[in-house]
């Protein structure tokens, strides 16, 4: 008894939700629980997840950070130390009330972040300017009681790494911030193949307790915008609620300056929305579980599977994440199933291929087929590799630069965003009031002020006063 | 101003707990955090457990297993769907009842263990025998609202991994219970350098729900004992609660049989009771975050500390975990903060070391010096290391055998847990009543029926009935 063919997904065409919960569920990266809102990582999904901790964590280490572990809980009291943080996160944390069948003194919440557990540790280890920087990160899921939830995308729990530092100097405290930014964007566009813009987040739209927020906004398959990765500076906030002070050089007790930053399993929503087909996932080589799938054909014949065997060994062997279908499915079913699950490369050998010492390479995206000899066969799959995650970049990059539009003003702005999906570059004059205006009569929010500014215009384009900024404007995940 | 020297320690002979306190707390493991229970794992004390995982993870996967992530949340009908195991956990566990500011219509436990969510999830994914074995694991933190806590050994939040399986069969289960038992033994023994004692937990003893529960236990350096991973087999008990089936390859439904297995960061616990000595933590090389530091003495002098950095990086290009450090604190100072914090090998470079063409390496536990020439330095180094890794395991098993006692009735567990601490051999005749007896009038719990039985006696300590096994007795951590 074969496994079920595949069954068919959504067309992304026809209704880009659906297909992207079909994507999610059919090649398994993710599982309901009865919790609503709180998902299960499946072993495939869970796989791509530890490549993106393992990449990010060496460069982390690389530039000096420790991992540490905080508690998940905060006492109501502690988090509410600082004003804007606890009105901004507040609403939305799950209480613990008792423990056991005792009623806690104290109610705790289950950490939404943890600025305030590190900000109580910091004051009790940072004495002297010798104690710092502090440059922590951890990873650990984290909880916000949302309304509205979607796999990968907005989880009651969710994944992620929260990166918190402090410093003696704002520059120091500027530079982190900013250097971590380049690290999530380089991140992105190398390993996950999504082209980001950099810039800084509208105060409206900063994290509650923040002085400025930065951030990487990448464009989806379908022109909305998902919020990536973000790094904040706090200033000496923080440090003036939490009475974190330090002896410095000169011997005066001064507070010190924190950043925070983090990035979470949503790239993975990220990485579906950016790449992926009607057939399924199409994930980049460089993040891949499985980068190749051998598919031996025929595999009744004599000598077939064994051949295949060989060959996964040989490429395992070459540093390939490689792995064999020996089980009794279909060829056809097999294919259909990794190009669900989006593996890069599929390596078919038969008994004509094996005569012939060769086997068929076919690309994921594409689905190009070449020939190649078996003795080369390590060297063009990485070669194929590299060509699709170039490809992928390339494809996602022209994707937003075709959803990418100028307006000079508010009809503007409306008149495309109701044709079509993508990002409209427009000015603004900096007023909160422009921003909630273009918000609610043109259903878009401010993504970022990039770093790269362009002036689309001179005046701003709801009041017509003098621009500040160009802004990047989007409906976001 | 040259950092504050370190401070004494209490000694171990004269309060153990203290002196235990002392080192977690001052060797930078631990900070206590404001929730009781809840602690702060600080670098030093994270990078242990990365170590730790590291090694297990890699064999985790080696034997088959697959990462994945559950929620943190079990609703309240869920952790009641299997008798025993709710009996079992839910007076110590922590409860959910608001979401922001709506009570929940259904209370949420934060996970004690997870077996209740991994059940619900096969229930969903197991169909057909083509399904199964599921060999998972995952890398969490669970929450357990004990009364008493101590750091590392008991806290009310806590680091493990919890393996979940599913087979098809009774013996796979079994098979797979037992394998990662001896996973878990070779680990203590091979990279803890602890030695432990295999065997099965008493029906009183055993994990809520479990039919079976095998145990590892070491013996601490005081004698007492530390249960250091437990491995279960479930039966279809859980199957049966949950309604997991599945169809076999007979084209009959039947329900599979499951196991779960857990080791913690009260490992780093055991590490510390195990091998620490007065002045402070000794670390098995293996899992040393820091295997050599490189202190140069008399550092102004020219050449010195240039020296010193070109070695560090001689010494980690071949593969060891080295530190230099440069900071203005004196040698003194240096050697005592490292020795405190169990670095393995000290290396002491001066510029006679220099001229000499020479360094000398100090082992950890004897203090033992070697001068070693600086192009053999790496092999020394390493060289030096097994002999500690060796040395350790041996002394903690020279440990273990002075101080277990074999005893024929109660009058003779009694007389010995009078005047020693350690583990006692004495028969069993398998009664639960004997067993609280034992407890009671000698203070003595039953650790595990050992693998490797021996007749100390022919009829059990207690009642004098016929005995069954040979069972060690102990005070546990």
């Amino acid at each position: 008894m074969e496994k079920k063919m595949v069954e068919q997904i959504t067309s992304m065409d026809v209704d880009f939700a659906k297909w992207y919960t079909d994507v999610v569920i059919k090649s398994e990266l993710i599982d309901y629980s009865s919790v609503r809102g709180c998902l299960i990582l499946r072993p495939y999904g869970y796989a791509i997840w530890e490549n993106i901790q393992k990449e990010l964590d060496a460069k982390f280490k690389e530039l000096g950070h420790e991992n540490v572990a905080m508690p998940m809980f905060i006492p109501e009291s502690l988090l509410q130390k600082e004003k804007d943080h606890v009105e901004g996160f507040a609403p939305e944390v799950a209480w613990v009330t008792h423990g056991g069948s005792e009623k806690l003194q104290e109610r705790l919440c289950v950490r939404p972040t943890s600025e305030t557990l590190f900000c109580e540790h910091y004051a009790n280890v940072v004495q002297s300017w010798r104690d710092l920087p502090k440059l922590y990160n951890q990873w650990v899921s984290v909880v916000r009681w949302e309304k509205t939830t979607r796999p990968f995308l907005r989880h009651r729990e969710f994944y992620w790494q929260e990166g918190h530092t402090i410093h003696a100097t704002v520059e120091e405290a500027m530079q982190e911030t900013l250097q971590m930014l380049d690290v999530y964007a380089d991140f992105c566009e190398n390993y996950l193949a999504m082209p980001v813009i950099k810039g800084q987040k509208t105060d409206k739209e900063k994290f509650a307790g923040a002085e400025k927020t930065y951030t990487i906004e990448a464009m989806m398959h379908d022109g909305k915008a998902l919020q990536s990765g973000t790094s904040h500076y706090f200033g000496d906030g923080f440090a003036r609620a939490f009475e974190i002070q330090f002896t410095d050089k000169d011997n005066q007790l001064k507070h010190p300056f924190q950043t925070s930053w983090g990035m979470s399993t949503r790239l993975i929503g990220g990485i579906i929305m950016t790449h992926g087909d009607d057939n399924g996932l199409v994930l980049p080589p460089r993040i891949a579980p499985i980068q190749a799938v051998v598919v031996p054909i025929a595999m009744h014949k004599p000598g077939v599977r064994e051949k295949a065997e060989e060959l996964t060994a040989a490429l395992k062997a070459a540093g390939i994440r490689v792995k064999v279908d020996v089980s009794d499915n279909s060829p056809g079913w097999k294919f259909s199933e990794y190009e669900m699950k989006g593996v890069p490369v599929r390596v078919e050998l038969g008994p004509k291929d094996i005569e012939a010492g060769q086997c068929v390479l076919v690309r994921r995206d594409n689905r190009e087929k070449i020939a190649v000899k078996l003795e080369n066969v390590a060297e063009e799959i990485k070669r194929v590799m590299d060509e699709l995650q170039a490809a992928l970049f390339n494809r996602a990059l022209e994707n937003r630069t075709a959803r990418t539009y100028a307006a000079k003003d508010l009809d503007e702005m409306k008149a495309i965003t109701a044709e079509k999906s993508g990002f409209v570059k427009a000015m603004w004059c900096g007023d909160e009031e422009c921003e909630l205006k273009i918000k609610e009569e043109a259903g878009l929010s401010s993504r970022c002020i990039p770093y790269e500014q362009e002036a689309v215009g001179e005046v701003c384009a709801c009041c017509g006063k003098p621009a500040k900024h160009m802004v990047y404007w989007g409906v976001a995940y």
